[in-house]
């Protein structure tokens, strides 16, 4: 296409949404008239869907429940004056309960303040928090704010000895829909031991945002925390950030909440005019469709130019490898589909893997995001004139240019700054897309059974474990690894119980293995005992 | 297969390495005896050509240079005495340094000790610096790292607003081999400035890590800074983590940088055995082959089960997809070669994409990395007796049992624990085992031309912006787009031209933008007249 052409394209295909400052341009993605007009039943099959999840239908079919986040953003959409109520609520109560906490009205019991957060959370419950928070935090925050995202003992040993004496100060929050979650369960355990260590009292300095009800609700009444904020059952994890799961820290943190959801607002209405040319989330939908043949044929590369979006790839790689990853369509046939999605930031990608996006394989499309303002204040002229932000300028444009000319795909997406406002538009942007996407190849954007099995799979690992312990210590005698499994009636879990038994020993736990360990066959395992 | 058999094929593929402590486990690719047959030709030749580089053929063609970072972990095989001096002279300089710095006996004019550390640099001179000092910095650090790795004037200002008065006690590792890179010497000239309206002499804080007579080596000696650490050019800046780019920051951090060179030297030399099943290497090699069918046909997905190791996929990505994504074979043949990596850790991205890996898209192997050692002390039991680190181990042993159980291939590495010496031989392995790989697919891997040309795109881009500034300051009346693009002799930039003043205007710089933002091609262009 000559430039003439494809300056025209340019302008054919650009959306802009005026309110927002948003511009976003497909027009490097190679779909012609032919592909849309193929497409349009089943885009318009989507906004239909789409509709009816807003209004209430159950869209989470596996289990029968209604998919509500956008009213998060509008409650006069609620289905029921009582979730209104909730909703409009929970906000107010975010508000106050800020103030509380800035002022000094709640207060640690040895200070006068609180001045860390400490966010215990994983998935749904980290990844908007941590984007959030990386995003827009002030430099000037009345608080600062950790996360623990994992059930790793180093890593939480790191995060407390990082926040030491300030334990005393820190406002711990758990967030768990059904607090049943192990990695926020054990983080919290740790984290309780920990202020009990230190002499402090753990429910002085803990609130609860969780389901009405949940084990972890139960626990915080009982244990008389600070408060509580809902999680609802009809909000998924990764569609929580504009809940209570993504908006007690920002808020506390001295983000605009107000403004994040009425960014998230805006876009939900420019998304749900149903013709493509106007709605932005649908341009997403049809050009991931067309990249990867609606089967996720091709990978998501997203390249945000700016250090403060660095979490967002990691923010979508969740929302759209969750939502899309399935195994099922929503008939029941088996489709394993699915749009892997990775990225850091650029330029700094331009030096590291851009070399494969430019030359290599062409297994990906790519989304850069641009954002137009390059810092509050002035800046110096580096080199002829230009600024810093000019060369950052300069290289995305020269890297859009370049993948173009290689015939690689390409999506830009550009914001006027990093503002609450903006960062709750993309939020809504993105998760409109991953839904009419969803509805487009037919599978259930909203449920995630892997993640259930694979906390099931652990379970069991976890039990053979207790079995095996036991029947070593009950044995009095070294056991090869053959006899433990054939003890505890589990003849076919033997490199399993090797896995298990080579982490106790190098823990130095309760079971010894001796022998070579080039050899696992020829292990055996007994009973450690105990150095006093 | 049935668990005997697994448990068999398991024994019979596990490599151990007795004095690391560490096992690699490829029973979960599903390659067969007839496979490894095939590749054994292809695979005794990337040994000899390996030979062949480490005695210092020319290996990296294009760029007629030796490729010899292998000599950094043993200077006895470095290729001429001057090269063996010159590497062990630089370890020593190192250390000596790190005392200067550490005891006060090189100190800020204004301070008696250094508390912080920047490090400017981007890709290679970024990347392994930052992977190291996550995994291995002590609590107690003598000081404190921060980078700047990218063009972004925003960014740049957040990192000089949270060292806010500590500029005055930080040191300065500027890291670039030329000094030409634009990234980093944009991030220099911004810290420069920071420094003298803080009225404090930058050169008193300035540290060049660059090629000898490069334009940063002689900016330092013209105007005194603190030292120089030397780039050659027989090592790439991917490979560079045991140069002075990786190892000055390591050192001043507190890590014991002897370990990591040794750790390094000691997987070199399992990694040089010409046999596949003694080798790491050749076994990661012949996996990433069979899983992509030697054409990157499937992303390598890697999932650290360890939070300090979070940056090492990252570290990968750059490692892996800019030695291996390659548009030229080295007969010139047109290949598109290459492997895509991304991940970030586990268990935490279980609750994110996992879901995808283990039920959709079948795109993809993971490398699943197990840490031994939970934490340093002991651990509190949570649940029926089992620890937060039973609980990680559990969780990546379900993944990798899912993941096979859905016919998806796995690779798990397993280290005692996070150590130095370990870490100099994770980047070890996989530094030989993209070698091997590289020769088995027959490309350059030590080069990266796509970072080059992205550069000039970039310049060219810069160039563009001078002009139109130029004509449209000179035209004193406003110009539509297609005006000035032939105005500028550039008929074909109108595009381009319209990116480059979209961002000039949003920053309020010396052009303005009038019309409706909807229409690009309506707007026109005038000079901006600077408000007083």
């Amino acid at each position: 296409m000559d430039a003439a052409a494809l300056w025209q394209r340019y302008q054919d295909w650009l959306y802009y949404h005026p309110e927002l400052g948003m511009y976003l341009d497909v027009s490097r993605m190679g779909f012609d008239d032919g592909f849309v007009d193929r497409l349009t039943p089943a885009l318009t099959q989507a906004f239909q869907s789409m509709a009816a999840l807003e209004a209430g239908a159950i869209a989470n079919p596996d289990e029968q429940r209604m998919v509500g986040h956008y009213w998060l953003r509008n409650s006069d959409l609620a289905p029921t004056p009582a979730l209104k109520q909730d909703i409009d609520q929970t906000l107010a109560d975010i508000t106050t309960f800020t103030h509380q906490i800035h002022s000094g009205a709640v207060r640690p019991p040895s200070a006068s303040r609180f001045t860390h957060i400490l966010s215990i959370g994983i998935g749904g419950s980290a990844l908007g928090p941590q984007f959030v928070s990386e995003a827009l935090t002030p430099a000037d925050a009345p608080l600062q704010i950790t996360f623990i995202d994992n059930s790793d003992p180093a890593g939480i040993d790191r995060i407390l000895a990082k926040l030491g004496d300030h334990l005393s100060t820190t406002l711990v929050l758990v967030v768990s829909k059904s607090g049943g979650t192990p990695e926020t369960r054990n983080g919290m355990v740790e984290v309780q031991h920990a202020y009990q260590q230190q002499g402090l009292v753990f429910a002085r300095h803990a609130v609860a945002i969780t389901g009405d009800g949940s084990s972890l609700d139960q626990q915080a009444k009982t244990e008389g925390w600070i408060t509580t904020f809902p999680m609802h059952d009809w909000v998924g994890g990764r569609t929580s950030q504009l809940s209570a799961v993504g908006l007690v820290s920002a808020s506390l943190l001295g983000i605009d909440i107000q403004a994040m959801v009425q960014g998230a607002k805006i876009m939900d209405e420019a998304t749900r005019i149903p013709q493509l040319k106007q709605n932005p989330a649908a341009l997403l939908a049809l050009s991931w469709y067309y990249a990867g043949n609606g089967k996720g044929e091709k990978d998501m590369v997203v390249l945000p130019y700016k250090d403060s979006l660095l979490l967002f790839s990691r923010y979508l790689q969740q929302l759209v490898m969750e939502s899309l990853g399935k195994e099922k369509d929503l008939d029941g046939n088996t489709v394993y589909q699915g749009l892997a999605v990775y990225g850091n930031k650029g330029s700094t990608d331009q030096h590291a893997y851009v070399q494969q996006l430019r030359e290599g394989v062409p297994n990906f499309f790519a989304t850069l995001i641009e954002v137009l303002e390059d810092r509050t204040g002035p800046s110096i002229a580096i080199d002829n004139g230009a600024t810093t932000g000019d060369f950052l300028s300069g290289f995305l444009q020269g890297t859009r240019a370049a993948l173009y000319g290689n015939q690689r795909d390409s999506i830009t997406l550009t914001i006027p700054a990093v503002t609450p406002r903006l960062v709750g538009a993309l939020i809504a942007l993105y998760d409109r897309a991953v839904g009419l996407y969803g509805f487009m190849i037919n599978v259930n954007a909203y449920h995630q059974p892997g993640v259930e099995a694979g906390k099931k799979a652990a379970a069991t690992v976890l039990d053979l474990q207790t079995k095996a312990v036991a029947a070593v210590q009950a044995a009095g005698q070294a056991l090869s690894l053959t006899e433990l499994a054939h003890k505890i009636q589990a003849p076919d879990q033997v490199e399993s119980l090797y896995l298990i038994l080579r982490h106790l020993d190098a823990n130095g736990r309760s079971i010894k293995l001796i022998g070579n360990p080039a050899q696992p066959a020829t292990l055996s395992v007994e009973a450690r005992v105990e150095v006093r």
